[in-house]
């Protein structure tokens, strides 16, 4: 991995970047609130209602760094509605299990992607992304809720691998279209990475820890 | 007004306010993230998303006093989910005024309530309800929106007045169900009290602050 000793992303890439992450959090507090809704327990629903307040005070943290920037959040944010709307209603949770495997499927993803791009990034950056990434306690509850209710009834594993396939499928998709259109933001990923190869790296980092992380849900990737 | 020098409410009746102000709370974040989705900016939604993540941390106060009691506090707000639910369901706002409108006119006639039962509470329990009905931004929030709203269009305030009398129309018919099966809160408020006398002076208090909170967003009530 050829990584230059120095690196200096735009300013355009880091005001993408936090865009990105701002509206991500934005798009996660309704998601959980939705599947907080799903929950079959009224305690499932308020465990769910913190995580989703975890985002908003996350959110918050983005968006306040976008103005010291001089930089509207909304403004920031605009480029990534379409694509995370889209990717978001492309695949609706029909149920609490297919909510609580998407939001750790997708947000494992995520994070796992922010956190190699924040290596590259001036140490005030990197230390807002990799707090804000900071995992609000779902990841513990969807393994212990998804694994309970696959030992309960063994054709769920199916079903939720196949979903959580369709969702990567579509997460890519859409970041396809980001990568296509936001040039600052790929150019950091490609100088960061150093090269084609790192870059491939990086992909199959992040799909190692996908596989990993399915297997942690009882579910095949 | 003929007020018991001491008033020792019956633990029933504490669990049943606790339980039913952590069920309002909960319900509260579910219908504030509903309502952030309707919102036409993104500042906008990232405002009722904040507002809701308060409520969330007030329904977690609640059910931690309730766990300190003893009580589940599932068990303790089962009786009031089918009212609450029903009072939801059957005034789901159709627009982001409509969403506002019930946020600020429902939950001030419920702040006014509760902070009249909280005077004949315990010290701790006091500070507890008073704490967890402080307002979270919302009523200045929805003031502005709603005023602006109505300064452009102004047939909207016949529309709304006429939604929010809708709202307290409903919300009294839950409120008589829930005193009719929960006699020991209904014991608290007729003994806090004093007299039938006196409850009627505290409905008109309530009907007083509903009336110059109506007029404060620009509505007839």
């Amino acid at each position: 991995m050829q990584q230059p000793a120095t690196l200096t992303p735009s300013p355009e890439a880091i005001v993408d970047l936090l865009g990105v992450l701002a509206y991500g959090e934005l798009t996660a507090f309704n998601r959980l609130a939705a599947d907080a809704w799903l929950a079959p327990t009224l305690g499932g629903r308020a465990a769910l209602a913190k995580m989703a307040s975890a985002e908003i005070g996350h959110y918050g943290r983005l968006a306040d760094r976008l103005g010291e920037l001089g930089v509207d959040p909304e403004v920031a944010m605009a480029p990534f509605v379409g694509p995370l709307d889209a990717f978001h209603e492309s695949t609706l949770p029909a149920d609490w299990l297919e909510g609580l495997v998407k939001a750790h499927v997708f947000d494992g993803i995520a994070a796992d992607f922010y956190t190699e791009i924040a290596a590259w990034l001036d140490p005030p950056t990197r230390a807002l992304v990799l707090d804000v990434l900071e995992d609000s306690g779902h990841a513990a509850f969807a393994v212990h809720e998804v694994r309970t209710a696959i030992a309960a009834d063994d054709r769920l594993a199916a079903r939720l691998s196949l979903w959580a396939r369709r969702l990567v499928g579509e997460a890519l998709s859409q970041a396809q279209h980001v990568a296509a259109e936001r040039d600052a933001l790929t150019e950091l990923i490609i100088t960061g990475s150093g090269d084609l190869a790192a870059i491939g790296a990086l992909f199959g980092r992040l799909t190692d820890a996908h596989v990993a992380r399915m297997r942690r849900l009882g579910l095949s990737s």
